[in-house]
């Protein structure tokens, strides 16, 4: 090991989160590179590569995101374009409905909308992986705009449902609320657009 | 004017303020009388009114509500079904466009998302105006499901765009953001329900 790096452990870990917590603060997602978080954090990047995965993996723990959104999206992808509003609604909407992951995105919802940085790093993560992974399936005109319409859409209920909490919606069977809402989804999707 | 009465004026005007602030929080909206605020403020009941004109007047001023929701909803429901999703998209999406109320607006979410209390009370406030003013124009069944789902869509929509402003979303002129999200909304008030 070279001198003057640590050695694993726990701190070992907490340091590479604090180091990489202020890489991404300062210079953004995909500029912060895991080398030099590694550097910053005084550690061998196998090491950073052996806690976290990836960068990937390291943005998730220091933002505490509840779940891998590459596996999630590919997931979607899989099954082509036909049905994907339903399934995209089906899988978000369920995050938000499960014990374990739902208060987390709750938790990250609430440090994006209460603080600009933090949006711009979720934002960034998370808009390079579902253009790459999404795009490519939806194959029609502006893509990233059904997509985002399509997301927005189903965040806003997530809200409306788990944050705000407003009846009757709260206590709808999510498998209802998924079959009500699952065509506007897929019209965004796959839809005409309106005439320019 | 009774003994131990304030005058009115500016302190006044903050007292009441100070007083429903604390009466909306012990026991919600509806529960908190015009008549036990200026009570708890130590002022005459009309001088409340004169002040915020009404319970729900007063509200906004407390929670700095930019615009007045009946006004709205009234505007919103004279021109019946027809067009609403059109109308309801237009409205809401442009009020969070605007210079003067988008601010205030997103102030407000934030407030409510990061504060249950406030949830609670927007809530109950909201609710009660937009089942009275829209239920009857939906005239369909489940119809606060329906608005609900509506404004919902429209609330995430607003959220990537002005909070999380997540592009191209957020560059979108608003008008064909409208056009996009139009028959999604009008679906959902007035489309057939999923069979039971």
């Amino acid at each position: 090991m070279a001198r003057g790096r640590r050695p694993g452990g726990p701190d070992t870990r907490k340091a590479v989160l604090d180091a990489a917590r202020r890489r991404f603060a300062e210079v953004g997602y995909a500029r912060a590179s895991l080398r030099s978080i590694a550097a910053e954090a005084s550690v061998d990047p196998s090491l950073v590569v052996h806690y976290f995965g990836s960068k990937e993996g390291l943005f998730r723990a220091v933002i505490e995101w509840p779940f891998d959104p590459a596996v999630f999206l590919d997931q979607l992808a899989a099954a082509g374009l036909d049905g994907l509003g339903r399934r995209l609604a089906a899988g978000f909407l369920g995050m938000w409905e499960s014990a374990d992951t739902g208060p987390r995105l709750q938790a990250v919802f609430r440090a994006a909308v209460t603080d600009a940085a933090v949006a711009a790093l979720i934002r960034e993560f998370l808009t390079a992986m579902v253009v790459e992974r999404l795009v490519p399936v939806i194959g029609r005109e502006r893509a990233e705009q059904r997509i985002e319409l399509a997301l927005g859409m189903l965040l806003g209920l997530a809200v409306v449902r788990h944050i705000l909490r407003v009846e009757p919606l709260a206590g709808l069977p999510v498998d209802e609320l998924v079959d009500q809402v699952a065509p506007a989804v897929q019209q965004q999707l796959d839809g005409a657009l309106p005439a320019d």
